[in-house]
């Protein structure tokens, strides 16, 4: 079909001469220099009511033969009215228009007749009576699916995307995801001087960190990577004197295989000279206020939010990203256990740690489905260390009973009211308890135990999070952690400054698991949606600090010449953008906030890529495919299990 | 050096607290949250005289021993006054601030002795007495150089780009980039509701066009492209119904050898549905007169722009991107000259076409040196054609003398009044003719002899270009260009719609080299800064033109499916924002506006990328290096040759 927009344009434009709007630069409405249409679909009212008015959209859905088409566009659907002399008139064309079709209207606005109004559609109150018709462009009467069935895999979403933008609850969260970034560009550039600086996407391999994607270069063995993030680049914007950066960069990091990572991905990086921790952390609330979307979420969040010490949320929520919008906080009863030997002999080794939560709706708990996942995520988590032991035990108590309610563990009658004031115990919850022989990984344990716990009741009726957005910040990280081999590494990277009291551990190999870093992370309902730290901008510091991870000094060359040059004091931090609009959005994916997601083998399943390329386009980068290479990845091509993914990401 | 930042904070929280900034959250001045300093350097004048202030930068000059310091942050230059007690005192200190370290100063500000003020400097009548001053990072005192000093190759500039960005020129250019995409993004999704979406930078490779880097996958022998531009997921987006979409996009295409062109660069993508040729050029003069740096360049480009067709441009200029800032426009003499046989022989070939242009400076032009350079510059363009001859003739003619002045041709005597006022040829005037078989060719030739002569009249002290900033639509070109191989090509992309009137000539290949496309070109100063076309929305009209390319519809498929699936018709733009933010700086070189550019071999001078990689990293990605492989482009790595490289620019 070889269309003629000139044609519907110079009908369009008389339509629109007719009815006052005469110059070409017509800017009476949301439309700008609109040949085609006078309104948007949604925005029509009983105040058109008897203007003549073209708009334009997509055939929804036909009612009462072709008696009534509903149109859509982004705004909004709109009844028109196309009465029986049009029908015969029209039979061509109106045969042709099958849903989904792209059509051009041209007509006048009236009220419904009363008993046909619809109030819960914007526009119910009225239709358009067509006068013309024009057929732009038909689609095809077999489309995967119609925007307004959902009942589809989410394979099949993203494999015709386009279609799925169609649909509002996606094209809803782009647009709110779009002015909610413009909301942060106004807060840091309008309002407080930060200079947008583009860092490139071209770079070399950094050293520790994630997997980079690599890009040959036409040098034959000579390879650029993808960075994960601008760290370096906005490091060396300060040492250049730029004061304050801020930047919405997408970083890349080959994860795949984690179905709510994406290779790439979006932060807001901001970085600022002459700050200190309280600096970022006052910038970052009043930016997410000033950004808050309001007209979708309600009123913002109160700041400033609060702080939790790592060491602090490890120990009461077994997670260093705490949802903090519900209770069950976890407990140390170690000395009561092993006194009054709740877990029998296990609770006599050195080691052994019993922590305890309070749940509610204990008879819920008290299931046997309930333990058995409760008991798999626990072991699921020590089995990395085999040697540990690990025990769990869930009680359900009361003053009136005695002797144990349910499983793994007694509760002796003569302690049973001393337990019960110890932990705040009410009638009909439910103590939910973790017995190991390493602390970190019981607080770990009954960490998970606790989400799983709130999503077992939630799924069961109880609500249990609240329905506030809960920011929090996270502090007093450690700096460094040793790695299974023994080795030193950075908790998040090298450039973290220490906590200024206790830089002179440094000198001490004893003391390096002690030192915290002046990172910081935030958190939102359970979510990590940011991270940032002050930086080391001593070089004779990030040397030391480069020899203690053993990184090869010539690997970060540029950056020591650059702080041996005049280097401000400086910190900054980075929002993922993704997640953080994934829970204004309240989706659990961050693939509903994304135009074109991959799946978790990283494939793009609408374009079908990544792809085979020619011989000679391997040769122009000097390299080729290794024989009988294994490809891991692509057996899961076809089993994106959308539920599975989502489970995991609500975990 | 161990710096403890958490001390001078104490130290500053105190003088503040002392002057009235009581708050953590001092918001007074431009700082957001500043522990170190409560104003910036540049900001001072006479109205805080008496005021006790802290300030942060770094040590620009010494004056007088240590008497006098001048300190340095973006905002500007302040300086300091050290009196000789506090010399004594911090002689320490003030032996280990080499120039170019990070300095925190507190003080009394105070008026300078008349006679000491300084009309040229902002801060010229004030300066700080210092009461503190704390060595927040001391700078090596062997920098490669100093940033008031640019006296160093662009060489040395990009290896140590950080000191780059203190000179102010350099910063100055990436705060005006800021802030004018920050006035695109205003105008676009706050006036006039498009929706800023991110697409991926992971895609596949686009059939026909530029070389796109490719990037291994996990997948052996599957790559992801980085792609060239948006365009295929922004027409995506319309068949979604986004309705308006922008992005500041980064595109990517491996042009490696062109010191004007990056790997990575940087364009405002636009793409609308429902609209015709109008509605993007209207929205692209008010989104230029919207965003305009009034501040930078006083008032902003009248508009609508003038429009020129490519044809018309070609006939004219010699080129598609014509600069209109001066006339010497070309002119067809092929009538006159055959009739006068003017060239002698050459003239009497049926194809030949002899063009002019005059020029002003007559004397100037008609030297051997200007003669032998334009001849090679014409010479350049038609080698690759050997068949065809080429002449030029350079001639100073006046009704008073008779004869040939000059070189390369004659005019006989009776007919020179009549060559005369059909060229409108002034006193003092040049004519500089070209003759050759081919008549494109000989366009093309005397469009870069025009350009030259240009440069060449101002380099000899003439101003030919005015100052003005003269912005120029190009329309009407070819929809399809023959290649070499006798093969069709799109002009521009396989996507541009043809001209609406002249689709049936599809039908027809006997015309496809006549048939035009909606595309338009925005022409600023000679440069092109943008380009875009309505695009094809009929799947059927779209397998043709894939055809006809002889592209394979597999390549296409997800768009093909998208344009069968109701497609809105649509069109878009790109503007390219690193070409056209350097003519607003006054650059001739886009690397001027690109905080880390790369050279013309694609090297990164600061990190050295690209570099070796290891090979446990080349076989996660199942790739290997080609032995033996050339690498063509490893010997310039130390040869950027900064005058050549702008030279082009320029030219």
């Amino acid at each position: 079909m070889l269309e003629h927009p000139q044609e519907m344009r110079v009908l369009y434009r008389s339509a629109h001469s007719r009815h006052g709007i005469q110059s070409l630069r017509c800017r009476t409405f949301t439309s700008y220099t609109d040949p085609f249409r006078s309104h948007l679909c949604g925005k029509l009212s009983r105040e058109h009511v008897g203007q003549h008015v073209s708009v334009c959209g997509w055939l929804h859905k036909k009612r009462m033969g072709q008696q009534f088409w509903l149109l859509r566009d982004w705004s909004g659907l709109l009844q028109i009215l196309i009465n029986e002399q049009r029908q015969e008139q029209w039979l061509d064309m109106l045969q042709k228009a099958s849903l989904e079709s792209v059509v051009a209207v041209r007509g006048l606005v009236q009220p419904r007749p009363e008993e046909q109004a619809n109030s819960d559609m914007p526009t119910g109150e009225i239709e358009l009576h067509a006068a013309e018709i024009k057929l732009l462009n038909p689609a095809l009467s077999n489309l995967p699916f119609l925007p307004h069935n959902r009942q589809v895999t989410e394979q099949v979403r993203l494999r015709y995307r386009y279609l799925d933008f169609r649909q509002t609850p996606l094209q809803r969260a782009l647009r709110l995801r779009s002015s909610v970034l413009m909301g942060m560009r106004h807060f840091l550039h309008d309002q407080h001087g930060f200079v947008d600086v583009e860092t490139p996407y071209l770079f070399r391999r950094t050293p520790g960190g994630a997997r980079e994607f690599l890009v040959p270069s036409q040098q034959a063995g000579k390879f650029y990577s993808l960075p994960q993030s601008p760290q370096q680049f906005k490091q060396l914007l300060m040492v250049g004197g730029l004061d304050r950066y801020f930047q919405i960069a997408r970083c890349f990091r080959d994860e795949s295989r984690n179905p709510e990572k994406q290779p790439e991905f979006t932060q807001l990086d901001i970085e600022m000279s002459f700050v200190d921790t309280e600096s970022i952390l006052g910038l970052i609330e009043d930016l997410l206020v000033a950004s808050w979307p309001s007209s979708h979420l309600g009123s913002p969040p109160s700041i400033p939010f609060p702080r939790l010490p790592y060491a602090e949320a490890m120990a009461s929520y077994g997670i260093d990203k705490p949802d903090t919008r519900f209770g069950m906080k976890i407990h140390d009863i170690t000395a009561f256990a092993r006194h009054h030997s709740l877990f029998g002999t296990i609770t006599n080794d050195r080691d052994c740690t019993v922590l305890a939560m309070v749940a509610p709706n204990g008879d819920s708990l008290c299931r046997t489905a309930f333990e058995k996942q409760a008991k798999l995520i626990l072991e699921n988590e020590v089995r990395h260390q085999p040697r540990n032991k690990v025990r769990l035990g869930i009680t359900r108590i009361s003053r009136e009973e005695t002797g144990n309610k349910f499983s793994g563990l007694r509760i002796p009658s003569n302690v049973q009211s001393e337990f019960m004031d110890m932990l705040k115990v009410n009638a009909d919850d439910a103590v939910i308890m973790c017995a190991g022989e390493d602390r970190v990984n019981c607080q770990k344990g009954l960490g998970k135990v606790r989400l799983f716990t709130a999503d077992y009741l939630e799924e069961n009726g109880l609500k249990v999070r609240s329905d506030k957005f809960d920011f929090l910040w996270v502090i007093d990280f450690p700096l460094f952690v040793n790695s299974d081999k023994g080795q030193w590494e950075s908790a998040h990277h090298p450039f973290t400054a220490p906590v200024a009291e206790e830089m002179h551990m440094l000198n001490d190999p004893q003391r390096w698991g002690e030192m915290r870093g002046q990172h910081y992370d935030l958190v939102l309902n359970g979510a990590e949606v940011g991270g940032g730290s002050i930086r080391v901008h001593s070089a004779a510091m990030q040397r030391r600090i480069l020899d203690l991870l053993r990184i090869d000094h010539e690997e970060l060359k540029h950056l020591l010449e650059a702080l041996d040059s005049g280097c401000p004091p400086h910190g900054g931090i980075a929002l993922g953008l993704d997640r953080l609009i994934s829970i204004y959005a309240g989706s659990s994916s961050i693939r509903d906030v994304i135009a074109f997601p991959k799946t978790a083998a990283g494939n793009d399943l609408m374009s079908s890529s990544p792809c085979s390329v020619t011989k000679s386009d391997l040769d122009f980068y000097h390299i080729s495919v290794n024989e009988n290479a294994k490809t891991p990845l692509e057996d899961s091509f076809d089993s994106v299990d959308d539920s599975s993914a989502e489970t995991k990401a609500a975990a």
